[in-house]
């Protein structure tokens, strides 16, 4: 049995928790200090609903580090493997974030607003501490701080129409991983075609916590006729989706390389992140290991609460960090960290779930 | 009716959680991405055991920062308003860390094992990530990392009894904030008096995830005769303790002197201490604001999940972050933070809790 979730002022609410309680909310995970919905008719149910029709995710998690300042564009260059150069004001740009080891200290989201002035919307770790700790070590003239900004996602095949409804035809030209502004309720705020699924979708960044209820209800009342539902990243879509999460499928013990994120760890700009000479190794001769699918056969497994091996002839070869059966591929499909000599799609493996051993294959990610 | 929680690798089990499942854990939050049992029997029920017999609490979540090597000593009086110049290697010291603002980071435990040698055991924030970037910004020789150490409290009037079965009589004259060395399974362990409670006790700095369960069934063993419970940070205990949560009853909102910790911020470290200029105000007239006791009048108050509004007149004057009935002062005890004109002990104040409005009267911390 599921046990229950303490919560205390110390677990924050977003400004959408009142109406996320109010359509009917079952389970919660804490993400970032704050509560995250993970589950609102059953894992399932929300999971055919997404691929289908369009849901609204309180996404608040997702906080935003906000630096300004001359040295703002320096420092977030010093962040990442990636190369920001030819980042456009208007763009978002995922970023693996690297220590000096090389190691990933969170994935976020870069949104460049101007040269100096950024949001890194984070996953599941405090950034904001490694930031203003570089920005004080180093004295540059930045401002680092949390805004009062909260993501709400609109996602699935209908997103298009319902965000068209609300905030006018012209929102469908929005291209992928860009942002503009919209104004609604006499307030401007940032909108971006992006999300944590692979159904299409949008994000408004919410510029204060007094406007999140008045856009929930805006978004509900437009989604008359849409079947517009509350909903949550869920865990079937996105592991079939290859959507890594920070925490789950990759910490501080892997490099971006490790993660399958090494198309962003090329170029011009690795000098001048902080783990350049770190990532140097994986850069030249390839990580020596890799996340990659795995279809896990049998019936549906146990929730993944810890890492469980990956083994080829009773030798340890790795571990899965995510798993769920998949409804439409009619398969358990799982996120592991496998070693090089035996990460090709294709090999056969074992995996050690709470359920006794498992036959599975390695896929490539995305499943679908 | 609470919602539950959904566990997964993301959420870090601990080397207690299997022994906490069998124990028939209730209740969960999460602190530094890591499960925190929040209830046994009952809330109620815990809380008299507690003061009653002795428990065994799973507080893994107070992670390690271990920072070694030539600047450690430097970089962590950096962090702190407190002067860490007396401080000896036997010695434990309660730091509240402070950002340049004066903002609170963190409330730590800082364990000193040598002039190079420190552990940071830190409340719920990824400290590590801010201890890491001022070195790294400032080029510091020092070493920044989550050591594989996991700390096991045990609690209660008969703690001294249960660890000196355990370990010998020696341990009962281990002083307060004092750590020692002791061996068990043929591993070192550091051993310090203190804890989360007001009842007295230890913490057992466990040495390496395997070495969990063993010391949790010797524990238990020994205990026999002593009603020994796995139990865990009781809210309603701490309340009347006045001891402080970070996140719950300050946050990076508030100073050290808004949070009563003034007397860790005075003489000599000041000027190391990054926070020491913006602390200057507060050090010299006192803060504007600052944590009390509140006795709310009436039935049991509903948990205290966000904040609740304190008014004087109808005038907010400050907010409840912290509530429970107390079943041996018969009242409900609350820590709120409270404008300096109206925090007088014996003001009469307005809560207004979610179950309506409540007269209070502001008291001194702690209640008992």
């Amino acid at each position: 049995m599921s046990p229950v979730l303490s919560i205390s002022r110390r677990l924050r609410s977003t400004p959408f928790t009142r109406r996320v309680t109010e359509a009917g909310v079952k389970g919660y995970t804490v993400y970032n200090h704050m509560l995250l919905p993970t589950m609102f008719e059953s894992i399932e149910a929300d999971y055919h609903h997404l691929k289908r029709d369009v849901q609204i995710w309180d996404v608040a998690v997702q906080r935003q580090v906000e630096v300004r300042g001359r040295d703002a564009a320096k420092l977030i260059q010093m962040l990442t493997p990636r190369s920001l150069k030819k980042m456009a004001d208007d763009q978002c740009y995922y970023i693996p974030v690297v220590d000096e080891t090389g190691g990933m200290l969170n994935d976020p989201v870069a949104v460049r607003h101007s040269e100096d002035r950024w949001w890194i919307s984070i996953a599941d770790s405090d950034l904001l501490y490694w930031i203003k700790g570089l920005a004080r070590g180093m004295n540059l003239r930045v401002d680092v701080f949390e805004p009062d900004v909260s993501p709400l996602a609109i996602q699935g095949p209908k997103s298009n129409d319902l965000m068209a409804r609300l905030f006018g035809e012209d929102i469908r030209d929005l291209r992928f991983f860009r942002h503009r502004k919209i104004e609604f309720n006499g307030r401007q705020h940032t909108i971006a075609r992006s999300g944590f699924s692979v159904q299409g979708g949008f994000e408004i960044y919410v510029e204060g916590t007094d406007q999140g209820e008045p856009i929930w209800d805006a978004l509900f009342e437009a989604g008359q006729g849409l079947n517009v539902r509350a909903g949550c990243p869920n865990l079937i879509e996105r592991i079939e989706g290859g959507l890594l999460s920070y925490g789950n499928d990759m910490t501080r013990d892997n490099t971006p390389f490790e993660a399958g994120l090494g198309k962003f760890c090329k170029g011009a700009a690795s000098k001048d992140c902080i783990g350049a000479d770190a990532l140097r190794q994986d850069l030249e001769h390839g990580p020596k290991r890799q996340v990659r699918g795995l279809a896990i056969a049998g019936e549906a497994v146990p929730p993944c609460q810890d890492l469980w091996p990956v083994f080829v002839n009773d030798q340890g070869v790795g571990h899965v960090s995510s798993a769920a059966w998949s409804p439409d591929l009619l398969t358990n499909v799982a996120i592991a960290m496998i070693d090089r000599a035996h990460w090709d799609v294709g090999t056969h493996v074992t995996v050690q779930t709470p359920s006794g051993p498992r036959d599975a294959e390695v896929r490539a990610l995305p499943f679908i």
